[in-house]
């Protein structure tokens, strides 16, 4: 990591907009379209590197390339076409249960990483210790807000790509885990993102975007 | 909107990655660090642009410049230097008791913006008032995590044009809600944050970043 920005390798503010008017939900992908696997790379690394709460990262993303797997959740995702359609679609998992043991598995992989003894991130450790003896309803709930930023940042990371995507709530989370067998390796389905070539006749791509105006929006004091 | 990727806008996936990695959780601003102004205004548009389920768009991205303002906030972030120090600070806020109104609004600017009838969104309308219908709690849960959406597009937005930011969920949310009085104005802060210029002499940047390997967090199926 270096100090100063990497001034020839930012975005200028006028790409960054123009990404985010052009990207939209898409509703009918491409079925033939792929990305090109060096930006599907870059797309996976940016997941990897979505940042989370204390840098925990009691998530999982979980690529399913499987068609005929896919076929078989698309019924348990009101039969929308993306799930079967789109090149990618990605499963944003939840640790199920996450406690004291994610967090010695954090605190190794820092000691690891950084080469610094453990007990030297002890006072680091209690903090996140507190944080997943919450009641684990509540816990469940935190985490699950970070595969959230996870999410934000593969949408965004996806439009300045040029890659087009379409994030989905409307699954059926247990029917997922029960096909997917998540539960039994300590997961939970919390939403889904596919990712392709937009169609050409996707209808949803000619909609204006609607946003409210940006003075409701955005508040000054 | 175009249907094609405006393809000289898009970014590489090398840049994509390296502004990925050049971010971090920032723990000391360069007090007299500015944000370009035009890059500003792309970050509030990005915020603007943020995707969200339906769209709804149930939050509020608060600006705070007013230093007396910030100085009283700090106190209530564990006494967090980037609260007062960044050139930015932005809390992000939900919308409280959301419910039938907020989709009549948002049913209302579809109209407005796209020019069709209110009549021919009913589907579309009855889709959101089953959602907004569920116990309270559980709504405001759903909108929160879509606030962390527009968290996620934001840090990945400034990392991309080589801005300095940090997200913090360590404040207390209810003196956060009393000193900006957001509750009578129908919000609830969620998380915070602040985006400048890192100090030269930040430790923080020269921590090696801590990612769990790929081959754990990124399934195959």
């Amino acid at each position: 990591m270096t100090t100063e920005a990497p001034a020839a390798k930012t975005v200028l503010p006028e790409t960054l907009v123009a990404a985010m008017n052009w990207r939209y939900a898409v509703k009918k992908f491409d079925a033939a379209g792929r990305i090109p696997l060096d930006q599907w790379e870059a797309l996976e690394e940016s997941l990897l590197l979505s940042p989370s709460s204390y840098g925990l990262q009691a998530w999982k993303f979980l690529v399913i390339e499987d068609k005929a797997l896919r076929a078989k959740l698309r019924p348990a995702s009101y039969d929308q076409s993306p799930i079967t359609d789109a090149d990618k679609l990605v499963v944003f998992l939840v640790k199920k249960d996450a406690g004291p043991a994610d967090v010695e598995r954090f605190v190794d992989r820092i000691s690891e990483v950084r080469r610094v003894p453990a007990e030297m991130l002890e006072g680091y450790k209690q903090t996140m210790l507190r944080s997943v003896s919450l009641p684990p309803e509540k816990v469940e709930a935190w985490l699950t807000r970070q595969v959230y930023i996870a999410l934000g940042n593969f949408l965004t990371s996806a439009a300045l790509l040029g890659v087009d995507a379409c994030p989905m709530e409307g699954f059926d989370k247990d029917e997922y885990d029960r096909i997917l067998g998540l539960h039994e390796q300590g997961w939970k389905s919390v939403v889904v993102a596919t990712a392709g070539v937009r169609a050409p006749d996707d209808a949803y791509a000619k909609n204006k975007k609607v946003r409210f105006p940006k003075a409701e929006v955005v508040g000054r004091v």
